[in-house]
């Protein structure tokens, strides 16, 4: 039996918001980041095409799902389309960050949900794979019915304290019902863990208590996404409250939108924001507290694994083969 | 423009788990509980074969997908199948319990993720809607490509405490992450709410700390299935510890796996337990302590309004259309 | 044999870029504009929800794809799926205008074919049904794989002539390869019709010369859209010379990018620009010489047609059956 | 134009069923057999667990359709999930016995068709190929739209026989209508055949008589499967009838469902009983008269030349290319 | 619960093979047989129009695949695409025959099963369901993936022998293997039933030997089909031999390539043939032994029963609901 | 990042009517041409057998859709399913002539529209690829989901003249709606373009004028295809009209139905007819004014690198990458 891996060559294409992303991934590959033309016609219709052979080629299209959203799926299906005409082996969706997957549950009668529908979209369009990081909630990793790669940067999060005094420190998890993603992360560092209990009753969330001991500590709030801020703001009152020391939040997906960054910037208590790179900054995104890690390496990485038929779960679990 | 709504004669048929079920909701709708020939072959497999003209009819297979699962579900797609064959107009697959909903995520690698998986070989076999009740996680319902009807049963379980003194009584949810139901169940009841603090860390589960004043009350813990017993024996635990009194154990899907019925019920301060009929059943199952509520006429009178077009929301949901 | 015909009650929907069309359907099809919501959330994904029951019904989703033309195609299918989600009995895409009907061919290496494309994710979301106006090219009719009605606006914009003396007229197609519509106009009004020559080499368009006679002639330049308006000014500049008189610019879809209509409207031989509420009026699309005529009554006829099981082609084509 | 055959790498999973048969043919393919985790929930629902990286891999999932069929069935459709999920670059599903195959056709009103049933149930959950020996009816072949391979056992029982004395042997068929295996296993041993006339009048099977010489031979009766044993109980009757000595009872698919082969080997005439391996035995399937020969081998060949792209039915029959 | 049926009008087209067929069908209706107008342009390129409105309608289009066999089927898929575009209800393929069933299973290697294909393409086009009538392998009625009604002709056949004196008849299976039809049959008539044993040994067949008693009795050979008549003179001969009287040969099928009716009938004991007329006769099927009995009316019926709902298979079996 | 392309053997059959064609290919491409067999039952019903191994293979099926183009179209759907039932790693359908693509709209009420619907029916007997020249309109393109490339003639054809004297020579285009293809062939040539107009009034096609100069010049009509040759009868008479001198009909497809050739070839200002081997030949397509170019040479160029991933449109066009 032969143990030769056949590789077509990879050819790394981005939409509009994913180009910085993508150029750190190829630097990380070492491979081109080939051009793509993105035409906007009179009537506001776009159109995409890859300015490289991809024929037979492993092909990554890159581009997270932000603001503005629908442009930005748009020409990623549109470029999936194109790939899919030219003849590609295999397209590959990269969203470092998929927006859409925060729409999940039919929680009002006649709604729309969107995460299942772009799912079945994506497919349609003709996206063999898909590679992400951190869905919202779990379950949405199977509404994808191609083989979906979700990567976390739990490792890359963690590396950014290792110099830190880490002695009088806790990692606090503002959803006590998905805890499991700050108690690994805890675990990493080294520290306990603590949970602020967000209770949802009837559609508003609330911040009432806090499982596990804060006060005197120092404090690194992770999160999976900051949007608009509100509940972080809503922990950091809860831990003022509870005689915590300084506070660091951590995110993933740094959404901040409107002034959210601001306002969570703006609490005394604040002392640094940690996010990365799946969603690309804007002016309206820097400030002298935040420090961006970028996860570019990371998707780079997995990108080199799902290529060459390496195990990509082996990348961010040991205990995983 | 007409509103003449045009209306397939209703036909009923059951899986061997499905007979007592299916037989209080055609009590309900007044219809016939058309009859199925399962046969089992010598080489174990199984046949379905419908025993009523379902040509053009609007058809309701009624089946929990429980205990044995397998057998029960292959009745099920094989019900289907025939449905389909012999020129259903519609094929509603009813699963007062849907066991596969647990299945919902890819927390380990290379693992099925069966709640999708189902979902998909419920569609190929020809399901074109599903009629089921609170499904595990609510993102499992877009698992689901077909229109898929979920109900709940907190007006039945509600309407079970109306002569009950609940001047003292809160209602407990033991999932602070998914308070929701419970806090709509503790609103129809007019009492107060608390919460058990249900960390997950690694796998394992533990009950750490309760949110809201249980000391002196009467207590409702609210579950929405209980299969070993494990949790709820663990906030019997900590309800003891914080002082409440009487408690009443409350779940829409009884499955009581094992000795979990007796586990519970051994403990002194359980006064009652009470769940519904989406799992039939068995010896195993009965209990002086023990109280089935049937929601087969819920189920029906969703059959009712499925059929005659009418809202299924608004029958749970007063503030809906 | 019964010939009883089923109806199902109509339910008519609209995105934020059809209520304006669509409450004019509605008026004439005596049956009310249902409630749309849709939803922006902080990451700028979309949700739609429709606020009537539409189990059952025959439902009918009103949105042109225009600019914004992303936005409004992603609501056009997030209302798609939350009909299906919600039981709807059969689901018709009412596009009045379809934009990515223009993305109809592979001219270059590598690009996307939108018009295709799109049609394939109306189907995906659900849409069992479209009807639309005017397709750019005849051959896009059949990148709909759902049944599709393409009215056309020729009997509405003759008839709005009707009042005119027209001895003098000349109607003149500016694509002599696809006169065909021209040609039914004239004949519709009784006149002699012309043809512009409007070559394409290498991707840019010439209006070389005419077929037909125009001098001393009253002219009606009938196009299917304008865009920009290039091609108008163009030919505007070659009857010009041929000794043209007062010419009426007529189109089915006016989309009038940027300031396409201030420039037709400025030649002085331009009497009067006619054209249709296929895209909806903005304040850039108002000028003394612009006359709008409605063909909400001609989709509200089609719906009526397509809901009762009447021909939709008789409506339009009077030899046909 | 190259040659070059490019391999990924091969991986070899099994069910429950297939643990035995797999091993056989690992051993022979020099390869590794995979290990896989298959859970079993409070709930009874199965969870499989592939525990090696497949990424990119040639898998193949052993799993016989055999008793218990639905547990058995269940875990190979949620091993192909799990494989699809994991990135495999092609899954073969590798049944050594499709029990399903029996129930092909519409024989009587609404009853489910299990064969076709299953045959796109294994597509929907991924497999796209199908690796198989001797359906019961050659039409079945052609219920999967995947690619499929049928092997026979022919040679593997012929090559029993080899240092028998033949010279007064006859091969009898205990299917009339179906004689061609029959016929062509006695080309291979040299032999002539006879048939015994299997007639099905109206659901009822009855051997009435025989066609072809058995008196004073000694008999090889080649049956393509035997569950209960009925109808080899009733030719041994009409072979003795007809002065048959010695019988040798011969058939790929050792069923022996109940006491079958009890039954069977209970008759003095009978010396020999011999299967293969495609049903793994139990306890209730050892006797000193049952001889079992793996083909075990044969589908090692087989993934063999699937896998480096040679021709399969080469293998099987030598007139062919 | 309604019971009211909600029937759309049924509407009959017929291809260039089913026009009789299909008049004498809607003669049996009461409903017109609606035009197609078939086209063939100059490169021999095939297109269907369907001249009466289909929309909402119940569609049945009528064409036996038989030669011109390519032609045939195409015009029928055209007809299939046409009534979908054109928003029928339903669309029914109505195949008095269906020559494709006899490629059915893959006994040489890389050979296409066209039974199965054309099942597939059928769907593809656009067709709802099958109406058929006695396929050749009952296997094959699950190569189709909609539903499917295979009628038979057996009443029919039977009640053409009522006058006769049967009391010295005995109906002749050419198939042992498939004997059922005719022990039908002759159940119907009240006489025995015997067989020829049709051997299939490396792809010729054989006829061998007669099961049953033939010597001195009338015989009526029932067959499902007689192509080249090759199978039924061998039987005739071995009827000869076994000392039969006058032999009537009855098939359903009856397609009579090249000078098959002639040569059965040039057979001095032939006293009759029966067919049907699910192939259209062409002048090389007229012969004074020919008796053609018109199924069209079975067909008519089942389309009556199709389209309000009544069970079909009670039609044909008075012991099935 | 590895840049191995991995390359399966290639495989070339074809079909009746594309033997020839196949042939020149092969010897270009140095790889033998594979034997189909395709059998023709008593029925009429096709059948293909692939007579050589294409497991694995990348296979390319030749047969040009052309008269008999129900018979030619129905053996390429059979070879595609031989070949996916044979393992084939992919299938690419190569048709030089594709004449479906001319039934491209819905003109007329309730027609068939074949172009998509073959499209559709390729991809369901498994093609995952399509290899065809100069479709008709550029929009049929887009009605093949799988990948598909569409080669042109220009360069052979302008190859042809490059001994010529073309200093007086222009390049007319039959089609001034279409003269893209005229322009750039005139460019090729290096001499100017001119076009006659031909207008489409309700379905009857007139020319009427020619744009650009052609008294006194050498005239090379190029049109895409001549089926009847009636549009080229006409545009000799108008170039006479206009004084043009010796003319030259070159086409890609010469499809020349009927006597078509020897019309055009009459006309005595006609001093030679070119076209490719897209067609193949017939007895009836034989004149001394006549040259054939084959395009085998390029279709093998094509099939060249699909097979090793290069670009197939840098092949057509110096520009393209």
């Amino acid at each position: 039996m032969h143990i030769l891996l056949c590789m077509a060559e990879v050819r790394v294409f981005a939409g509009t918001a994913g180009q910085r992303f993508a150029q750190k991934m190829c630097a990380d590959l070492d491979v081109p980041l080939s051009p793509v033309k993105i035409s906007r016609f009179a009537n506001d219709c776009l159109q995409a095409q890859l300015l490289d052979n991809c024929r037979e080629r492993d092909v990554y299209l890159v581009q997270p799902i932000i603001t503005p959203t629908q442009e930005n799926l748009m020409e990623l299906l549109m470029m999936i389309d194109a790939a899919k005409g030219a003849s590609a082996q295999r397209i590959t969706a990269v969203m470092p960050h998929f927006a859409y997957a925060r729409s999940d549950k039919k929680d009002a009668p006649r709604i729309s949900i969107g995460g299942r529908l772009v799912a079945d979209l994506l497919e349609t369009a003709g996206a063999n794979r898909i590679l992400t990081m951190t869905l919202h909630a779990p379950q949405v990793h199977a509404f994808f019915r191609v083989p979906t790669d979700q990567l976390n940067a739990l490792r890359e999060l963690a590396s950014h304290f290792t110099l830190n005094d880490l002695s009088k420190t806790t990692v606090v998890s503002p959803d006590l019902g998905n805890a499991k993603p700050a108690s690994a992360f805890a675990k990493m560092l080294g520290v306990p863990v603590a949970a602020a209990a967000k209770e949802r009753f009837n559609d508003h969330v609330e911040i009432t208590s806090l499982i596990g001991d804060v006060a005197g500590r120092d404090i690194i709030v992770l999160d999976d996404e900051i949007a608009s801020g509100g509940t972080i703001i809503a922990i950091l009152d809860l831990l003022r409250e509870h005689g915590a020391r300084a506070v660091r939040v951590v995110c993933t997906h740094g959404i901040f939108a409107g002034d959210g960054l601001y306002r969570i910037a703006a609490d005394p208590d604040v002392v640094e924001i940690v996010t990365t790179d799946t969603i690309p900054s804007t002016e309206m995104m820097a400030h002298d507290k935040l420090t961006v890690i970028s996860v570019a390496p990371a998707f780079a990485e997995a990108v080199r694994r799902i290529h060459s038929g390496e195990s990509v779960s082996a990348l961010f679990d040991p205990t995983h083969v």
